[in-house]
């Protein structure tokens, strides 16, 4: 075990953070980590917006429901980006790339770029004793953080990321059993290490610091399924020209 | 600057290995340290599956057209993963979960879920001394590379990594500047950090060890958009239950 491994499995996530701000170079070495990452064909298909207004951070904590959007080390936003390559086409070669761009395809290569960066962000930042938490419900008015953000077509916001210096220390949420994620050549079917999971989990909703409650993964899960989440990202991204073939 | 930064910002892709396999103690550390990463509303949305079967291994080489595909030390595929879900829901709640599962938003957190699984997995893999390479030409067959891991419903796979012992070190490949990638509150026009960026990726290729040619990065990229590809993923996802609204 090295230090890298032991930042990376020391991982949980922070949502209250002490009031210094990142530096401009921590800001800068997270950026440069990020962009280091692998990315499919050389595309560099996503950017990354650092918000440090407080009146845009102000509606970004109410349309996300985090106060922690508002109050932390720095705010970063990742999007989808395929505006560095439409920029630079002429109209007849932008009409021929539309078939490309607006495939399945294409969509998924954005959002693996756009999150292999955010992950080297994240451990660069852990590794500097920082402490950070995605945030996913940016996407609970997507269309109105794109507004705020003013993405041109062809970019869309994906996630934010917030960084800061911890002000508290949560424990660990555990994860599925390495058997129900692992399989060796072909998938296997896991119902009984999903079962030992949710035994595992009803005991850390028990017992833990803050939030104790009664619930298993699986009933979380069947309770959020059920519920209609962020329809409306289907129409956003198609209006900003992904995913529409 | 600490080791892990170190890490990360000495990554180049790795395309060939000396022929030792991965240590089963370093395979469970590359996937605990997959799973330490983030997760959307705790769905953990992935799974991977350890090629070593070596029939389909070179079916694989032959779909991604990469020799390193059937060469390495091990060799993950990095799948979307609503099974984890579906498979314990009785049929009446199944029925209420389509509108979420079939819709962007869902194939949106698999894909991010997945790519930030895999990023800590590189991370790890790179600190002990292994290098690896993204293998996103599994989507060049994407329903046949399913077909040979046997993923049930709800599961497609997204990108291949091969791991191992490094037996080249090629250049890094430059990255856009950064002022073309991060902005502060606002996306900015960055046409000026292209043409830089460009003049920087001519000299890149015009000189570097293997494979020189006359390129920039802004030619490249309008050859690859206008050249239809993997148009099949689309339908692929949707036959499996992704994407579908």
């Amino acid at each position: 075990m090295n230090q890298t491994i032991e930042t990376i499995l020391n991982h949980r996530s922070i949502r209250k953070f002490k009031p210094e701000k990142l530096s401009e170079e921590q800001v800068q070495t997270i950026v440069r980590s990020a962009q280091q990452a692998s990315t499919s064909s050389y595309m560099m298909a996503y950017s990354i917006i650092g918000v440090t207004d407080e009146e845009v951070k102000d509606e970004l904590a109410e349309i996300t429901m985090q106060s922690y959007v508002k109050n932390n080390g720095h705010l970063f936003i990742f999007c989808a980006d395929y505006h560095h390559v439409t920029s630079q086409a002429p109209q007849s070669t932008y009409d021929k790339m539309l078939a490309n761009l607006e495939n399945s395809e294409h969509f998924l290569v954005a959002a693996i770029d756009a999150a292999l960066a955010a992950q080297n962000a994240a451990i660069a930042a852990e590794s500097l004793g920082l402490g950070i938490c995605y945030i996913g419900s940016i996407r609970n008015n997507i269309s109105r953080v794109d507004e705020l953000l003013h993405l041109p077509d062809h970019v869309i916001p994906l996630f934010g990321m917030v960084v800061g210096v911890p002000a508290h220390q949560p424990e660990q949420k555990p994860r599925l059993p390495l058997k129900a994620v692992y399989h060796e050549n072909s998938y296997k079917e896991h119902q009984q290490e999903l079962n030992q999971f949710n035994e595992e989990i009803s005991h850390y909703y028990a017992s833990r610091s803050e939030n104790t409650r009664t619930d298993t993964w699986t009933d979380q899960m069947l309770r959020r399924f059920t519920k209609p989440m962020r329809m409306d990202v289907t129409d956003h991204v198609r209006k900003k020209g992904f995913n529409k073939k």
